[in-house]
């Protein structure tokens, strides 16, 4: 970083649909303070945005009144405080900074980052926000072989898988994972009453999607073992866990073929099921912890901004 | 039927979690009469289901009182009348007719036809109750070769895909689409807002699950493409219903290999899109009317019961 690019710290926001987390950042990066609310931009209409943030950083305390915020996730769709036009992959973390979208605000000096769309290899329109600054947070990390050639996934309620090529977001696909599951369990007659953790049933599970490639056929097995007595009623929504996740990512490994290894972002918890996934394929997790790949990118793609 | 086999006529009751028929059945197995009602066993206590059915027979006609009554679905269940436990594959309707469950009753001289039980052809545990009558009374109905070898799809909440051989089931299969479509539709963000039938969008949703094995990957699709004006908001239903429909019937083609032609026993609006469905497969779907299939069944396991 030349003199003429010196920085001031910057505070970062990560606004999905349910949460939010605003982050004061140093200078060079490293993470002064955070403020986590329960106010996703679900609970909230587009004119109390701007409002609840400057009341945000009003508790934050009087040291980053005034200082630059970039945004990112759910805050910029349509639902959110300004919508963000996607932007078309392949993209690289440059070209995402020169797409960040100015928010005319008279109190606050604020930037959001658009999401990204793409074309899968699916031959689907598919489209990501909140999930792209990870990536971006992640690439500044990697080394020249990763930001060459990298399988990410970013596990949760939509699991989004990227492939990077050249240091660029190549295209992605999204799986629904994590929102089939919570309906699931929820809803449908699979995974009644009390449920435990239980490691036996989702290594079952992910035995079952990992042989055959049926995930609507298998479904149902969650019930018919547990009446077979093959596991108990309240092992059900583990043993379905290892059904979902062992499929997305069986499919998500036959559609890249001779992967070696494949970057997990993410939480911790839901992080560990991936790694089991992966382990039963044999291809070696590498795991990224998800909030600091979002305030690296953030971080990142302001510093970008302001080169650019 | 010899002369001393000579049957009067009976009552025949498909009676299913959500469901109640009673049917009064002739001697040569014509339909004399029905009654619908929406008492299905989930909306009555064990105890309650005599008096309930005790009150439709009532209701039915003078005539009909003492005859014998043979029920079939969730009413021999662990929630129902009475349990009857599951019969192995594989099992022809001879068998299954000498295990019907004879319920004590004061009242009534009734029996009960038990579920099947088997081990899939993905290696799973699987049950159906209430789908084994409707296949007896395929069976009833079926050429010699169609009994000596045939796949029959029942499509419904659990749709079941059973393989015939020799005139006995071999072995089923469940596919949970139609709880998964109802759980996606009700509690999802795939298919929100008034939804309007649309044959273009169940197409479209046919052919992108043909194009790929991966549904958890394709189901977000039904949200992206709307996104991106691929259709419109109000046919997210229709594209998801055949994306659902289309990986099910892939799914089970797949598993049969070779596969000319596959005969559907249901309700005329569903098997319409299973029918479309395995036409894009170029199968050729051969559709029986469920209820004429389940009064049949409940006949000829009667019948076969008095002759044993």
């Amino acid at each position: 970083m030349s003199a003429t690019l010196a920085m001031s710290s910057i505070l970062a926001v990560d606004w999905g649909t349910s949460s939010f987390r605003l982050m004061h950042i140093g200078p060079g990066g490293e993470l002064l303070g955070i403020l986590n609310a329960d106010k996703g931009v679900s609970r909230l209409t587009p004119a109390e945005m701007e409002p609840f943030l400057q009341q945000q950083i009003t508790t934050m305390g009087p040291d980053v009144s005034g200082l630059p915020v970039i945004l990112c996730g759910m805050v910029g769709s349509a639902i959110g405080w300004r919508e963000a036009p996607y932007v078309d992959c392949p993209v690289d973390p440059a070209r995402l900074a020169s797409n960040l979208l100015r928010v005319p605000s008279e109190r606050l000096q604020a930037c959001i980052v658009p999401g990204l769309r793409t074309l899968s290899e699916l031959g689907q329109p598919d489209v990501m926000r909140g999930e792209e600054t990870q990536v971006v947070g992640w690439l500044a990390g990697a080394s020249a072989a990763q930001k060459a050639s990298a399988v990410l996934c970013l596990p949760g309620t939509h699991s989004k898988w990227v492939r990077i090529e050249n240091g660029e977001v190549r295209n992605f696909n999204t799986a629904l994972t994590g929102e089939l599951y919570a309906v699931l369990q929820q809803h449908s007659i699979l995974a009644r009453g009390e449920q435990q953790e239980d490691p036996a049933a989702f290594a079952a599970g992910l035995a079952a999607s990992a042989a055959s490639p049926s995930l609507l056929h298998l479904l149902f097995s969650t019930r018919s073992r547990m009446l077979a007595g093959l596991h108990p009623v309240s092992a059900c929504a583990s043993y379905l866990s290892g059904l979902l996740i062992g499929a997305e990512v069986g499919a998500a490994l036959a559609q890249a073929q001779t992967l070696e290894e494949v970057h997990l972002i993410g939480g911790k918890g839901l992080l560990q099921r991936y790694e089991a996934a992966l382990a039963h394929y044999q291809v070696r997790a590498i795991s990224h912890e998800g909030d600091a790949c979002s305030a690296r990118g953030l971080w990142q793609l302001y510093r970008a901004s302001q080169a650019a």
